[in-house]
């Protein structure tokens, strides 16, 4: 693997990434929402979940198993909640729509939930839960996705990682940002693991036969395990989280959950993934400023608590991502060369010329 | 310790305790709620949250640091929001009252969320989650505790063991419910291992230096760990769980939080806990019956799947207790002798009269 980097300005990288995007057939605004959302996660860190899967989008829509040209639809409403049918498109563009309705309702009735239904991979959950925090707001995102989690006394993929965000305004421009998959790891520790012969720690994975391994290769044949690891270690905490999170979204709204779903980057079917959002107005409660202010005042206390040996610093929820998402925004978004160069080849494909670049560096 | 038991009544258990209740100054409506978020504790086979905390209430009542009197008054209401003040009264009466008040909301509006300020231990959380299912409609409570839980990276209690509750209903009475602390393990399991000279698991606690420790009594002189463990295994995901709930319930409803709770059954100061409790209706996103067709489809799936080895059955979030609950209701309420005996004790100082008692039986 090549830890060699490109830095590349984020709006540039932005406009290229949407340019590509309405080159497939989407419309221009459910273009520029998706590239929000793919950059946004490159610049928090998140490469996982960033443009290095804009080939794969691009592969699906060349399918015809993701519909790019989708513009999702309102099937129910009510004063502070919504079902919208995404009709198979990028996740992206009906999480965009559907936090933002939940939002709107917010703003009139205090709280707002929407869920999506026939819907696909949406990228970083907490994107859109960051949404609801320039309109004061708090807000929650979840999503189903492909089985790759082991119920607890199980030993097959039932369940996706089935993340969880939320965000929650401090007035300073410091959110708090939970943004968990109810797995312990995503599937792609597995992967780097397996590459680079590591040994897994407890608690991430069970092997073809069920039992708890530290084989990476044999963890990739197995099933992830959920938040907590096994039985006596909490792990049916995470996995009840995980069925929370299909409940709530691919069941609500109507669409796969469960072993039901296909694999994420399969060619061969839509996902007909379900999300659900929800912002709720702290204002409701109480005085926005005294909210604010007890939310730091806690988030204070906690960092500046007595550390364990070793320790640095007390991380909060999103502390991290914020902070790569600051240096990019002043250096540009790291992106590897290998995800340069196929997005060059993106560029190429739609004629669009190639990715404009910052500067080399290295993360060695 | 003795694990002989009596059995009891579960009505006449709840109207014993109600009588305790109101002898110690509760309104009638107060003592009767009360009285079944405790009992149905320990019907479901939690009895750390259950009857055998009576005599501590009582204590608090003594001292006069909770107010057993306190009607929860409304301070702000919007249509689908409100804020109550529990006037430092007994949390199962507030959350009782605020959990039936969200309810409404989301019958009249399919959502509703109400927080508490200024309350005091609230009992089992999920007892609130599940009062939504009769009403078909999902619950959602949340509250925060007295620090026993370390940051990850922190070496100090600061957090409570924060739970979560959801409760979904299925239309076949077999909800799922999912009702976790957000440590690993309850402080309770540190004790019963300290007391027995167990070994503790990893992922459970820390020690009063920071470091991860498998003794029992170590760990009380630490803290416990979140849910994941150390942060290899994902215990940030649980510590962000953890300040999650203390954001929306004493952070958001203006109470304490975090390091400023102080101990659980100390009865020198006022908890000032905050709640929070949302009722979602399933029907505002499309048919009921379908609704529930999925989530038990989704149920059937998981619990068809292959077993791990020497795994008998895959449960379900709130399974086990239920079946505890049935077997209860059949053929009365468990109480440990102990528990028994210090009920009858109570009942004699307000002259009420012993507990009426079933049968003998016993757990070993």
């Amino acid at each position: 693997m090549n830890d060699d980097y490109v830095r590349v300005d984020e709006g540039a990288l932005r406009d290229y990434t949407a340019a590509i995007l309405r080159a497939t057939g989407m419309t221009d605004e459910g273009a520029v929402a998706a590239a929000a959302v793919l950059v946004t996660s490159d610049a928090r860190g998140i490469e996982s979940h960033g443009v290095a899967r804009l080939p794969q989008y691009v592969r699906l829509i060349d399918a015809g198993v993701l519909d790019a040209a989708a513009v999702p639809t309102i099937e129910r409403e009510g004063a502070a909640t919504a079902l919208i049918n995404a009709h198979n498109g990028m996740g992206q563009v009906a999480g965009d729509v559907a936090m933002r309705l939940a939002i709107a309702k917010a703003r009139a009735h205090d709280v707002g939930v929407v869920a999506v239904r026939n819907s696909n991979h949406f990228g970083i959950t907490g994107y859109y839960a960051m949404l609801a925090l320039e309109h004061d707001l708090i807000g929650l995102a979840l999503t189903n996705s492909s089985p790759l989690v082991a119920p607890t006394g199980g030993r097959q993929a039932m369940i996706g990682t089935n993340p969880i965000a939320v965000a929650v305004p401090t007035g300073d421009g410091r959110p708090f940002v939970l943004d968990m998959a109810t797995s312990t790891v995503p599937v792609g520790r597995l992967e780097v693991h397996a590459r680079k012969g590591l040994t897994l720690q407890r608690g991430w994975a069970i092997d073809a036969a069920g039992d708890e391994t530290l084989d990476a290769t044999a963890g990739r044949a197995g099933a992830l395990l959920p938040l907590g690891g096994a039985a006596e270690t909490g792990g049916y905490k995470g996995y009840g989280l995980g069925v929370l999170v299909d409940l709530l979204t691919g069941v609500l709204a109507g669409g796969l959950y469960g072993p039901l779903i296909s694999g994420l980057w399969d060619a061969t079917a839509p996902s007909d993934l379900g999300h659900f959002f929800l912002a709720l107005n702290p204002a409701a409660f109480g005085p926005l400023d005294r909210f604010y202010e007890r939310a730091r005042d806690l988030i204070r206390r906690l960092k500046a608590g007595e550390r364990a040996p070793g320790v640095d610093e007390i991380l909060m929820a999103g502390e991290k991502e914020r902070r790569a998402d600051d240096d990019a925004r002043v250096h540009g978004v790291r992106l590897y060369h290998s995800v340069a160069r196929a997005l060059d080849d993106l560029g190429e494909r739609f004629t669009l010329g190639g990715l404009p670049t910052h500067a080399e560096g290295s993360t060695r």
